[in-house]
């Protein structure tokens, strides 16, 4: 991707800088709450640290990291003492509770 | 915490750093492993964020954050695609398919 900001994917358009073709982010952050969710993942985890974390990521997987990585943000910014792992203790308790049915 | 590298926190063993009473991971990373969870939670969140996290959050509810962290951090070193959203997905198929029985 390139051009200004209009052109931007989601996470270009929170750092406020261009989107080069080079961005790694802009497969992944090309959708209209993209920039709403980078800022997530700006908070929890930072730019840099997703970005390295992708990178090491081969290409065909990084989607469903970049999706389980915003999860994982949106969840601290909701919960910020559990975050997802709320949900985990929560379906663990579900299938326990299930179970001795 | 004062002193050097012997009684510094896990944290602070990990960043290589003198452990001061304004440590905030102190309460968090003292133990035997307290080292290797924290380089996990580096790596995946970065030690700024994960202070500014637990800076913001009840002191009663610190552990409880430091653990659901630690927990994310080496969930996401085993799985960098999905980290612990492997598990959420994978207790909601539990739970539809004992819920099918």
């Amino acid at each position: 991707m390139t051009g200004g900001s209009s052109s931007s994917c989601g996470a270009c358009k929170f750092l406020r800088r261009k989107c080069t073709t080079e961005c790694v982010f802009t497969p992944y952050f090309c959708y209209s709450q993209g920039a709403q969710h980078f800022a997530a993942v700006h908070k929890v985890f930072g730019a840099s640290n997703v970005s390295k974390l992708l990178m090491k990521i081969p290409m065909q997987n990084r989607s469903e990291a970049a999706i389980s990585i915003s999860y994982e943000a949106l969840a601290r910014m909701q919960d910020p003492i559990y975050g997802c792992v709320a949900q985990i203790l929560a379906l663990q308790q579900q299938v326990s509770q299930i179970s001795l049915r």
